[in-house]
């Protein structure tokens, strides 16, 4: 998607180890009109899934999963990282492995909000080594849920995320494909 | 807000406590539709105080914050309550009471998105003691940044947090305003 990735050209910022900082648009201030125009382009890719659920993981992918859900007109989930004490006793929980946290986090779901009987549509900012993504599908394989598609923002292609979920067999979608992050220079391969 | 009233009477448990559980629509599981009205209704009000920016708390405050800066055309800055990598080392950090956490939380954010000129309308999904979002009009003093409106979408009328926050002489919205929840009843007073 041409606007995200002249963005992140203008914006993002190499930092060295495989991150990308897109923290002035993405990940701690959001210009909602780009992320409008994300969810509308995730949408159009994941019209005809028949999903009936979106699903993320608080914090970052909130907002794409927000703007994607409204356009398919879906609920979304977001799976949390701490127990709430609104949550019932018995919740699906998954470990993972946090890129940028360098430590392994909590992804919880409430059987509440994710049945046997849904149609799930994961989307989260980034695809990058696709942990997070397989801790998703976990928790929606627990719930005994299908698994329909998987988007992202931004892809970092060079860590493998998309190789770990194409067992899945579903449709990958990512807006802004990174091949290559040399000092200042970003390369799309899309 | 007539819409979200008949959500949170139709949908809303009160857990005791003062804890009123909206997991379906709001704090887990999130409907767009109506957050999408909700930011539409929370723009309306504000229209006209000349915000440049909306700030609020990760994590539950960032679905209305994205709807309602989308229609003000502004940015949307979440508050991080662990600092990221990708944040410098130098940030406004504040400490505040977390209500139903238990213990107490950071808020951060990085000065590259908050500055002295910016006129910050804040935004969160609940008004109860007002804490987190005193905690937020310190990190925007800090910053040495105007408030200019406060905005939540519930208001737990009796946890006395419009009261906290009635110094700040700023105009302050909530679209369902709860008097009083007692057992299965839950009383509005607007």
């Amino acid at each position: 998607m041409q606007a995200l990735k002249e963005r992140i050209l203008a914006e993002g910022q190499n930092l060295g180890g495989g991150i990308l900082k897109v923290d002035g648009f993405i990940n701690h201030q959001v210009d909602p009109g780009l992320m409008q125009a994300c969810g509308e382009e995730l949408a159009r890719r994941f019209a005809n899934i028949g999903a009936t659920k979106v699903l993320t993981a608080e914090i970052s992918g909130i907002a794409p999963a927000l703007t994607t859900a409204g356009q398919l007109n879906l609920p979304v989930v977001y799976a949390r990282k701490h127990k709430p004490i609104t949550m019932p006793d018995q919740v699906f929980l998954t470990l993972t492995p946090s890129h940028t946290k360098g430590r392994t986090v909590e992804l919880i779901v409430s059987p509440e909000y994710l049945g046997a009987k849904e149609r799930v549509l994961i989307i989260d900012d980034f695809l990058a080594s696709g942990q997070t993504i397989l801790g998703l599908v976990r928790l929606a394989q627990a719930a005994g849920a299908s698994i329909v598609g998987i988007g992202a923002l931004v892809e970092k292609a060079f860590e493998g995320g998309r190789a770990a979920l194409e067992y899945l067999n579903v449709p990958i979608e990512s807006l802004a494909i990174i091949s290559r992050m040399e000092g200042d220079e970003i390369t799309f391969s899309d």
